[in-house]
């Protein structure tokens, strides 16, 4: 920070053209809302804190470390609302952010497609380098897929992610054989179980996303067991790395272009957005290949 | 088992009537779709195998144990087919199932509401005792929601219902203080966060449920503390019971019943239908409540 | 205002309260968004603003005149906002009510069928006393029917009433015969032309109401006309009384009841939101009734 | 007319050629219903009669003045009928059209797209000249924005265009400041108030249509007083020249078209399809700028 | 026909009222439309032809034999129109009424269940005494089912209702064993390929309709061949009788009825309204229970 | 048959492979359901056996005559089904299928489609030689129009149709002067009542199609009626050639296709599935263009 920002920042239309053209609102999908949520244009910026989502705690954080701007992947008001009254969630978090003077800008769909974003962020950390888009939206490029360098375990792949993730207190989980061998993988930040389809027409080996359902997730690895009947191989594999902790990969590469391109100071948030705070009862290295006799009632 | 089962068995027509009775079809959804998917009314039923999902291997599993039938929750063709060829997973589950002369029959939503049924086991495996229906779905209940005894904290709750599930590499997810106490408990079998309005109007502490994605969880948090910045308590909190094994616990209720009702062997499948194989990386004790300052890049 | 209100004020939760005895928000139409838009229970209110619509102009008298908080019948986020960027004229509304400490509630459709309500003020400015519901629109009663206690001229009606609404630039619109005689007078408060039907089906002489465009006026008009050539009346005859005006009718009445049951000051704008300032080339007194001889292009 | 048209006159069909050659139905919006109405393609034509609406009235000005043929611009059938009795307006129209052997054809948006058209009528009564399209619908160009050759008050651009409209009880309506200078003019004839986005991105200074509602209107000139408070021009003002009265611009032009195209007599009719018939209590030159304090209830 | 009538006729309004009392248009369905077509209330009526479809041949008839008002079962406005100019069929037809003073009225669906009605003549010309309703729809009783004082051959009820029709080129379809005995009849005047299911819940041998299409009429009959394989009897049979012999069974009662209540003429329409004048190659008699065996390409 | 192929076979694979290249399943409607039904693409096929429709019957003749795969035009499951269950027709039809190691694959509009295909065989039928398409549905060529070498009556063209159709009860039904002369005939086999307007865009004379409901088919003939008062020919008249009927004309081609380029047998099927067993009562030569007086209550 030099001592002319300290003092006059730089105003926040300034700072939404920079984003915007780092993420084109254009290129954000029709349902999405992206964009300046709150804050005037001639106001002036000298801290920004970038966070995946814009929770309370993340606006609280901003007030007391003296951001005059928030940026969020997620919209805060991906729904739109009637109201700005505290007694709901979006509305105190409003009127926290209106009171305090601290604008927020949201780039969620266009910074998934941008290059660099959110996609190329988990690309790289699953550690592929060329990759190509998974499949369309809106004629937009959604997910990345690519090849390793040399096949790796399934378990491999899924270590080499936990480590370039956030923590959580889920962590990473991985849907078949963890000793099988993978090279094509194909990843989607955020919740992926749409896709699955487009990750079979790429041949991916292994599809590394989010907030997978019991229900898609499994009618995928059905798909993939009725494959291996017919003597191909039982892919996609599917891991499921946080919708936060996938996303949030994003934000370390953001804070470097904005340091670049303006004369502000940018921090990474340190809340931790994921909603779970805690799990119990896991058998992480639990063998689910073996059928255990049934003794009783319980498997 | 005696001896002219053996070998005559019970006309299947005369097993689904039984199931009828337990779970009336009328009582499910509209848009779900429940009762015999595959088999004769007249073939003779010896043995009935249990299961949460009609997967391929719970379908090998029959065929390899002698089971006529195969009861499970979730139904086979939820969404309708137009091939049974054994191109596509759900067509390779049909054809095993007719080549082998192996009967399906699916209790979904019926077994929800059914008293004893579902929601009831999972009311159970939380300790709690009388219940009441947590909301109305196209005039049925759905959920329960009910008192413990005596307040426990939230990690002792989420202890003693994964002492109940059956194993699962993810275990029991859980959002809030873990120390906090909790009375009022609400459950819902299945995916459960399209009914957060319900657990509020129902008072409830903490809403035991699975399939949780990031948007809604979150978005039921941040209600939650938007409250608590008024002065009341930041709930309900979230237990993320597993989708599998939250409904898994309606089987070995479901066994009892029909031994006692029909002459034939009911069995539990061994097979575990949960997706999730392994999982890595996690920190299940994490402390959330503290923020941790940014060092480089990485919180 | 005593001393102690002009100290500490009345909760904004308090006054909440007695707006939602007076207009419960149960008998809003389902699409309509009413109750508190901005601000915090907690919040003192000693001074409140009243208002047909929530316009930039009426949020700065408010700020100006230190009022705390602005009731209006039209809600400010009918559609809902995804942004309270100062970009956008909702934008700057929320967020000029925000930082100024200044809440804002809106009693709607549910304070049209209030009684008092918005259909009785502007039936009272007809001259009418008891009055029954001009129709149903989800199970509320929406607009008035009654009788004048003797008939009077359509021209002496609309003159009646443009002495009683706030002044405007377009005054107040008549079709049919100025010289015949109403008696029984249907109203409507804000855009009354989807409701013919229910006029007709009343047997309303007249039906006064705003917001009146060319088609439904005219369609009407015509229904009229051949119903006076099957030798009935040509009604019923039409008043658009202007949205604003017919609606500002409500304010007086609401002052008296805040006055009486709460100790707080209570002042009805000054600004007028009718959008028009200015009317040219009207004839007012043109008779409709002659046909002209087209001279050259120009009737 | 000379002696053989009085006689013989021409087919229907002929002059259904000629206008379709002005006006071709496939330039019509998807929703419009354009065309002949009532007729037989070989009656003969002898005296056309032009308006804007096809009331009784006007069709009774047929009858009496002996036309064989009324071109009208809005549709008679719009919404379709299920019945030609005399009990309803529409009904009671048609039936008098064919037992009086009187043709209707209706040209509507393929008439406000045409060049010329209604569109390039009410651009020349604001006083301009070249003008380009406002906006497109389905593929068509939709109203018309152009540069006055000097700038003039918004007062003085009103009372020029009042001065060439017909006589209305309404008059023209204005909102904005009546001594704002003004240049660039965006027209369009009929309800306008689903255009003010293209309006704005057109730059136009003031937008020239009609039936503008309150809400739409209301909302337009906050988005316009938001941008003042930015710095920028308050526009677009916002002139509201009547529904019947901006299109009955259509009219004399047409009847020239006709004149030089077919051997018959046309007239533009005497009735005014207006539905207004009187105004009371309009204050024309009330000053809106100024806040009048309140002074009891009223302002 | 006395000598009064023949000069002064009944008032259609009169006509229209006993109309409406034998079937009200409350009782039709949503979607129909019924009631008076052309006409105005206040004309005379002297003279009424009854017909099932207002065909131009069926107005030529009564424009030849000086009827006032034709009456059929068959709307002829079912789907609006916008224009009656004599360019398409609607239009010249509703032009050729109007031009020649001819009413039209039409009931439809409150006809086909009205006491007696549509659906009780059909029931008669089956040999039914005492029916109940086949099922309801909106509320509205639809079709009739009952049983037949003694069994009889398929074929034999087929020939029995053949001779009752009215001549036609197609005659009676049957699909079924023509030797197997029935008693339990359903029938549904009009298109009936939508109520398979209500006639298997009624438990019918066979089901008396007509227009029915070659998959529902093809599912229906696998359907009951399913349930032959189970020892059920292959039924329901399927009878198509033409949907306009089968609903002019209506026509002569409907007669008998005017003639009792009003003192005009009725006579039924000479013009056979079903479309088809010929039939080339059929084997009325081919016994197709054999499976003939392929030489060369045919069957 | 030669020795191998009674040995060996041709994978169903294969087969399948032949028939798309014969029938690209991307040239099918959207809403269509093509491909492989039933089957292992792995098993082996001798024998095949071609039918319109895949119904109870048909497989019981593939299982009786030893057929491995049943090649319908019909879908199966054009509508998704939820069980196979054999309480349904259609479940009871899969089983039959699954269990018998049979499998099914429809060609339906892709083979509408295709050259050869369904359109052109009725076409040729018709004694067409070079064909157009119709018109087009999802920008695939829907039915065929062309011109006959010299013109033909009416009643000459539905009978050579007829003698080249399959037998059924119903025979060809024909609307018109059978006397006419015809040259331009439009085609479409299945269920033709949707594409009137297309037949009259191609000005065919005659349209050859089946399953004509009354409706549909009467308006087209008023239609023509209509035109027919304004001088030109009553056309287009109508030929329905029944649904089962005009599509059987395809299958003598496919047998020809499959047996020059597989190494398989191939049968069409035995089996008439027109449901239509009888028909009573029918007047063929009934002369429909006289009216004939009505004597008593009878036509």
């Amino acid at each position: 920070m030099n001592a002319s920002t300290q003092q006059t920042g730089v105003a926040l239309a300034d700072v939404v053209q920079v984003l915007e053209d780092l993420y084109p609102p254009a290129t954000a999908q029709s349902w999405d809302r992206v964009g300046l949520v709150a804050g005037d244009p001639e106001q002036q910026v000298r801290r920004v804190l970038l966070a995946v989502d814009p929770t309370l705690d993340v606006v609280a954080e901003a007030v007391r470390t003296g951001a005059d701007l928030v940026v969020t992947h997620h919209p805060l008001l991906l729904r739109g609302i009637h109201s700005v009254a505290t007694t709901s969630a979006k509305g105190a978090t409003v009127t926290e952010l209106v009171v305090n003077d601290v604008a927020l800008y949201c780039a969620h769909t266009n910074a998934d497609v941008a290059d660099p974003g959110v996609g190329q962020a988990l690309a790289a950390a699953c550690g592929l380098a060329a990759t190509q888009a998974l499949t369309l939206a809106e004629d937009q490029e959604l997910g990345r897929v690519g090849e390793l360098p040399t096949p790796v375990t399934l378990r491999a792949l899924a270590e080499r992610l936990a480590d370039a993730l956030p923590p959580t207190a889920g962590g990473v989980r991985v849907s078949g054989d963890p000793d099988a061998l993978v090279q094509r993988v194909a990843v989607l930040g955020g919740a992926g179980d749409g896709e699955f389809a487009a990750v079979r027409r790429a041949g991916a080996d292994v599809y590394v996303t989010s907030d997978l359902r019991h229900h898609p997730a499994l009618e995928a690895r059905e798909e993939a067991r009725a494959a291996a009947r017919a003597g191909r191989p039982a892919t996609p594999y599917l891991v499921d790395a946080g919708h936060y902790a996938s996303e949030w990969l994003w934000l370390p590469g953001l804070r470097e272009l904005l340091l670049s391109r303006l004369d502000v100071e940018v921090e990474i948030s340190s809340v931790r957005t994921d909603p779970w705070d805690l799990v119990v009862g896991a058998r992480p290295d639990e063998d689910p290949t073996t059928d255990h006799p049934v003794e009783g009632d319980r498997p």
